[in-house]
């Protein structure tokens, strides 16, 4: 038996995102969204609503996305309720420092691991589409092979029921190859 | 220091989502894919290229969104490299079955435990816009508050670098609450 629930937005799991913008003054600020997604190979979507975030975006048509990781979710969580309209120090309450990208017109934040540095691309009902324009990453996250490495940093996950923030856990399988047992 | 990558889907976690429709003759279809998400309170965007899914919503403007999970990874992955264009028997080999969703016109896998019913609200390149209509969870997977239980279920993960499906590990913190110790 299956029960229903409405419409509810329960995709699991959801990615913790944080979003980089300048203001008109070049003063970098950060929110916390877990609506979001790749939509193209080199386009991302992410849902904002109305934020001292975008009031950034329209003024600077370009924002960062970072992954929000274990090491950091007391201040990722921070960013996503306080407001950068009411709190002018929100970045250093955080304990976030940033550089201006070498790409687009928004901050990176250094002490995420991985950012998605971007362009925008459109906005239609408050998803916000963004050109990927470089990816870059921490060099101490990255393993052997030059990449990313999940031994080594530990991406968190939004639980949209329950509120909490998940780490990842086991390597299970294996993509494009396991389902071939069935073939 | 920072590495750059250009243009990379470095999302984490991506999640990994089973895309259920019909065909013209009511033939069930199912395929995988990791680019999406929530973009909206009852909106859900899921990027699908051209595929005999996206044939099949063309004609019956809904599909489902099932939730991958540890226990279905083989079949999970199967459905994401055998296509319904050259496999007619698909979801058997799969392992699937399927009834139709009470409220739209597309099929609810019974194997995986949650379940998005959409409607097509848009397409435009190569990302699909559905509206949520409903939300089906098999009780079995419900904790006792009622609402899905990720202690009775575990979603994968897509890993875009190493193409690996990981599990949920430990909650490490709670949202809306852990970032109040920096207020």
């Amino acid at each position: 038996m299956r029960k229903n629930f409405g419409a509810k937005t329960y995709i699991y799991p959801q990615p913790v995102l944080i979003i980089g913008t300048y203001n008109e003054n070049g003063k970098a600020n950060a929110m916390n969204a877990a609506w979001g997604g790749i939509c193209g190979a080199d386009r991302v979507m992410v849902e904002l609503g109305s934020h001292q975030t975008t009031d950034n975006i329209a003024e600077t048509k370009a924002f960062t996305i970072a992954i929000a990781d274990e090491a950091n979710v007391v201040a990722c969580d921070y960013v996503g309720i306080a407001s950068g309209r009411d709190v002018p120090d929100k970045m250093e309450k955080a304990g976030f420092t940033t550089v201006k990208s070498e790409f687009v017109n928004a901050p990176v934040i250094n002490e995420l691991p991985i950012t998605l540095e971007c362009e925008l691309e459109s906005v239609d009902k408050g998803m916000y589409i963004g050109k990927i324009v470089n990816v870059s990453v921490d060099e101490k996250y990255l393993g052997e092979d030059g990449e990313p490495d999940l031994v080594k940093f530990n991406p968190i996950t939004f639980d949209p029921v329950h509120h909490t923030y998940i780490a990842l856990g086991d390597t299970v399988g294996k993509a494009f190859a396991d389902g071939k047992k069935l073939f």
